[in-house]
Order: structure tokens, then C-alpha cells, then sequence
């Protein structure tokens, strides 16, 4: 029976433990080295699998600490995406990206969970500072030809609306639509992103 | 020898952990009902002393608040601060205030404590929530006669600022001097605070 699960074409138990496996080595490889000087190879070796097998799953080492993290947004995806567009509608681009993650629970707990081991240990606000440097915030300083202060302002904008909002649910901050929201913070953040 | 330190006159031992029993039961109490539903009465029927024994020591519920949670900033102190000098300025001083409470680690840490708790837990969120939403931040839309969601805003830009600067510690953010960071964010916080 088990033999001839084995053999059947298409069902391949072993991969989706294999995945399983990298993700869990991905976890403990970057909580102790930090983004930067983790590896692909080093967290292969970690799983016990080649490298070109992390590689298959999950294209780069950013597309690993992606999976790994639970991150909700593809960096390699949504940086583009926001940088295409009018110039002068970067700002609510910005934030109307911002609410549509933050608003889905999903979505959200798993950057909450970031924000709140950031917090808690020094190992894993490297983490956040490395990855969100490198994947995110270099992108969007480089994309607009910005400082990188501006971008991490107007980061540290959403990022404060989205606690205020999402976590302390205070009033009436909490409760307002999101066109209120872009009235009140779009042209703060398009200050920051203007040249 | 025990006898005769208590008869010396000023100095009551017991006085000091009467305060720290108080404090124990306001943490409870807080913690248990919230800032809103907590009463003076209450914590002190937890302390075992005289609700007058709480207001000796605390004044009111909001002094005790901020000597159980150690919160670093007397808001009925620090309002009327802000609140004072010129409303063209009000963008600058707030920036001033919050780096200057949040450069200093022993002030940073219970806020960092307080935020990391309101983001484990709902009972905290709630207390947070309270507390800020009465002790500083209506009153400073109250003074200023805006909107309080654009306080709300100017809050969230101050406290993610924090976070990415004292935190997560990325650059340049985290070496920009006080001044370069006035220059970054107080016309941010000025379009808040403007009617």
C-alpha cells in the first residue's frame, strides 16, 4: 500500500516535507544570522538538501525569507507595482496599498507578529532591518531617486497609522473609510516621495 | 532595634510598601478592567488602604496610570507644555518632545514595554487606548480645536518614527540628528495641527 502510493505518478509526499523542511531550517538560519549573512547554501545545508532544490522552491533567498516569514507581500512584486504610475499619485498609491494588506486579518497578523518580535529581540529587528532595507526600502529610495530617510518617513507614517488603527483600535482613526484615511495621509506621504 | 526604627520620626518603612501595594493593585486592576473602568475606589479596596491613601499618593487615577505603568511623560504636565508658545511651532516642538522623551533608554523602555503589550494582548490595547485617548490625545485636540483623527495621524508619524529609529535602528534614520529629523517631520506634524 504504501509502496504503491509511493509509485503513483503525481503525488509526491516527500516534496511538500522537503518544503517543510527548508522553511523550518529558513526560520532558524535567519533568526540567528540575520538576513544579510544568511545563506541559500548554508540553509540547504541546515535541511540536509541541495541547494538548487531551495532554489526550485523558492527562487531567492528573498522569495524563501518571504515563505519563511509568512510575509504577506512579494517585495519583488509590489515595489514595481507601486513605483509604476503617476508621479504625483505616488502618496495615495502608497497608503491604499497599505490598507488593502493591513484590512485583511490574514494578511496582517503575520507583519504584527514581525513588528512584535522586532520588539522583543534584538536577533529579529536585525532580521526586519535587513530585509525590510534591502527588499523594500532601497528599492522605493532607488525607484524614485529619494534619500532613503524620506521613504523610511513615510514608512514610519504608515506603519504608526496601522497600529493606531489595527492594534490600540483607537477612535476615530479606527473607524474611518479608507478615502478618509488618503485624504488625511496621502499628501503626507507624497511630500516625502516628491524629489 | 526594629522597634526603634519605627518610633524615629520620618521615617515610615511601611509607607513605602503601601505606594508599592497600590501600585501592584493598580497594575491589576488596569490591567483587568481597562483605564476607563478602573476607579480609585477599586484599586484601593484591592490595596487594602483608603481610597484617600490613593490620592495622597497619586492624586488621580491618571497620576496612578503613569506610576503603575512607569510611563515616562506626566501628560497633564506635558499638554499644557505642548500646548504653550507659538501654533506656527506646534509641528516642531512635538517632534522636540517625543525624541527627546524617547532618546533617554530608561524613558524609552516602559513605552516600548506598553506598546509591545497592547500589541500581545487585547486587555492591554484597551488600557493603551484608553489612557492615550483621554490623557493626550483628546486634550490636544481639544486645545488645538482640530479634528482629533488629525492627531491621531501626527501620533502615528511620531510613534513609527520611533520604531524605525530606536528599534528596528535602520539607516540613516537611526543617526539622523535631532535637527535633520525636525527638518524631515515637523511640516508633516505642522499640516496636522493646522486648522
Amino acid at each position: 500500500m504504501t509502496e504503491q502510493r509511493r509509485r503513483r505518478p503525481g503525488r509526491r509526499p516527500g516534496s511538500l516535507d522537503t518544503r517543510g523542511e527548508i522553511i523550518t531550517a529558513a526560520r532558524g538560519v535567519f533568526a540567528e544570522k540575520g538576513f544579510d549573512k544568511a545563506t541559500v547554501r548554508g540553509i540547504a545545508r541546515e535541511a540536509n538538501v541541495d541547494p538548487a532544490l531551495v532554489h526550485h522552491y523558492f527562487d531567492t533567498k528573498e522569495g524563501l525569507f518571504v515563505a519563511a516569514m509568512q510575509f504577506p507581500v512579494e517585495p519583488s512584486v509590489a515595489v514595481p507595482m507601486i513605483l509604476a504610475g503617476p508621479r504625483e499619485e505616488m502618496g495615495e498609491r502608497l497608503i491604499r496599498f497599505i490598507l488593502t494588506v493591513a484590512s485583511d486579518e490574514d494578511r496582517r497578523a503575520p507583519i504584527i507578529a514581525m513588528i512584535r518580535s522586532a520588539m522583543s529581540n534584538e536577533q529579529a529587528a536585525t532580521m526586519v532591518r535587513e530585509f525590510l532595507g534591502e527588499a523594500v526600502l532601497q528599492r522605493l529610495a532607488q525607484g524614485l531617486g529619494i534619500d532613503p530617510i524620506r521613504i523610511e518617513a513615510a514608512f514610519g507614517q504608515m506603519i504608526g497609522v496601522v497600529m493606531l488603527r489595527y492594534i490600540v483600535k483607537i477612535e476615530p482613526i479606527a473607524s474611518a473609510t479608507p478615502d478618509e484615511l488618503v485624504a488625511l495621509l496621502a499628501p503626507t506621504l507624497q511630500r516625502y516621495v516628491d524629489p
